[in-house]
């Protein structure tokens, strides 16, 4: 059962992506197509497979796990699978020749209570939240070629000679997986985070527009489809933290390649991520608000009519003055929506580009002004004013 | 230097943990390091290895990768490595076969098209949302296994041997597992998600109530500190979506135990933890507008004064009235949101205890009476009053 919906959920993604292909990820399967048959060639040319042996089997392993999509990504899991297997195999050949030393029965008893010491230990580490962010998968490396090499040392005699010959195997592995990843089409991490926060400009402006047009144009029941597919974009900006910190952790990773240059300032882009989904948070809430009280509360009390009095209540207070204070602030809204769209797509585009944007300025005082109008325009309690404050003051946090 | 920087940070965080220790990491700390001890059996007992041999590594790689902290992930794990290992074996074996059936040069030229065929296809569905969610670790042991069997098969003639005796392996190593992470202190990922669903509820509660004490209090100065430590629970919350999902994943996959039953509805609590995220989002920017303008724009025109004339009209035009407002809607304000605390509270209550919670709609009556209240309290236009109708609408949501 399982399998048979592992294979539907399969031939739906196949038939949903043949409308939106993504050049990427098809890039990405040819060269772990490619790693892998490089690393076979091991099995299959009989003078390589005369040197490794058996052992071939690892640098097999270590293509198929340490391949990822990313070129960073490829870097920092081979590094912390190098890091955890001479470390872990170091240990592991200490704990075995101490427990040869002893002897006898005293040998399982010590390789016993090093297992169990070093399991625990590195399980408790790895759920600590900085080690587990950057060297979850070396510690469990390291834990693994512990165990495999102090067990190991009970049966063989040669511990060392095992340990250094599996270790050469990995370092074929991880050769073959960085040449791959580096030099056939790479994958930058730095260039996904790039484009995933100019991206989230785009979305965010998108958003704010088809936010306020669905808010002036709910009366009239037309163009919603349209509308809400558009404005959900800043959703996915919201819960974009952890990708993206994944990402900055890869980035950094990567050596000197096309714009970005050594010591990037990645953090930046973290910061302004953040920044942009307290937007997103706002942009959230604004969408919350505009549902109007009186449908909420029938939705509430739609199945057992107990309050119809607050009912009453609320919609002789909220509704009489609404349609007329609707029409009067639409105009000032729309075009400090439209400035806060266009803000935020010349940022994004200046993120693009790499350079200073001149105009920001310019548009900020003129929002700034137009603000004002609009404050000055209503003095009576309406919701847009004081959201299209709330938006600006992000707006500036941005800059 | 990397290896230097890790062990800093291990110690670090073991000076940290000392205060706040959680003694569910170290059960499952624990549990590692007997699983462990247990697999080693297979190499330590004399009859035990003479039944599976050098194969027992297969049992002591499973136990390592596959031991995750909750039970819910060890099965999910287990299965997809189960389900991955058998599929690619099987695979692997017949397309060994088939290059056997050939021979000569063309067996080298089968294997190498087969390895570049399956490596690409299983690594294009790993970037499949969908599959990634669910199958991702069972694709990776898919492509492992296959790339092991059918290059093996090139070497050794008994490929089904082979992979019959590294799946039993495997399958004892599961089994050392299910049973330390099922009857040794079990630890639920059902648990963990119920927990932290009634978490977010009081972390909202004692940030909203933090977040307006701060911003009535801000002119008095005190108690800033102690304030900023208790309200920041919300941006916890808004972040928290994948790990539900995770969570919810796993959880799926636990059997009955405990206060829940088969086919308990998990999707209800990824709801509820969606209304949650939203209701912190709420916070977040009512938070955000809590920044009085004149202040931002200070900020903004701080280094160059190119704009003092707006800084002043903004001044003129949001100063003057707004102490006295302020005072005036201090009482409603605080009065709503410590209902809006209690009614998150009481939900948070009647979820932990699973029972219908009966004064909510009561505090829910109330709390419509008071925003009436405070809607007529204010005619002036003024944050206030549009956010607690924001997020009382959201508390209306939520039920």
């Amino acid at each position: 059962k399982k399998k048979n919906q592992f294979f539907l959920s399969f031939l739906h993604c196949i038939k949903q992506k043949k409308g939106r292909y993504d050049p990427k990820v098809l890039i990405h399967s040819i060269k772990v197509g490619i790693a892998l048959v490089l690393v076979s060639l091991l099995y299959l040319v009989d003078p390589l497979y005369e040197q490794v042996g058996e052992n071939a089997m690892w640098a097999i392993m270590t293509v198929v796990v340490v391949f990822e999509f990313t070129a960073g990504a490829v870097l920092s899991k081979g590094v912390n699978r190098a890091l955890g297997t001479v470390l872990g195999g170091g240990l592991g050949c200490l704990a075995a020749m101490l427990a040869q030393e002893i002897g006898g029965i005293g040998r399982a008893i010590i390789v016993g209570i090093s297992v169990f010491i070093f399991g625990a230990a590195a399980s408790y580490s790895r759920l600590v939240p900085s080690i587990k962010r950057k060297y979850d998968y070396g510690v469990m490396i390291f834990l693994l070629t512990f165990n495999l090499v102090v067990v190991s040392g009970l049966r063989s005699e040669e511990v060392i000679q095992l340990a250094r010959e599996r270790l050469s195997t990995i370092v074929i592995g991880f050769s073959i997986c960085i040449i791959t990843s580096f030099l056939i089409f790479p994958l930058w991490a730095s260039d996904e985070l790039h484009c995933s926060i100019v991206t989230k400009f785009e979305n965010l402006a998108r958003s704010i527009e088809g936010c306020l047009e669905e808010y002036f144009e709910a009366t009239d029941g037309k163009k919603e489809n349209q509308v809400n597919s558009s404005s959900g974009g800043y959703k996915s900006v919201l819960y974009s933290k952890s990708k993206d910190e994944t990402l900055a952790n890869f980035a950094r990773w990567e050596p000197w390649h096309g714009k970005f240059g050594f010591y990037y300032p990645w953090d930046k882009y973290l910061h302004i991520g953040e920044l942009l989904r307290e937007l997103a948070a706002s942009i959230l809430s604004l969408k919350g608000s505009f549902q109007p009280p009186q449908q909420a509360c029938e939705a509430f009390f739609g199945g057992n009519k107990v309050f119809p009095l607050f009912v009453v209540l609320i919609r002789l207070l909220s509704g009489p003055s609404s349609a007329l204070l609707r029409l009067s602030v639409k105009e000032p809204c729309e075009v400090v929506s439209s400035m806060i769209a266009r803000t935020l797509r010349e940022l994004g585009d200046s993120i693009t580009n790499m350079t200073r944007s001149r105009s920001a300025a310019l548009i900020v005082a003129k929002l700034q002004l137009k603000r004002t109008e609009l404050r000055v325009a209503m003095l009576a309690s309406k919701l847009e004013s004081d959201d299209g404050l709330e938006i600006a003051t992000l707006v500036f946090m941005l800059m």
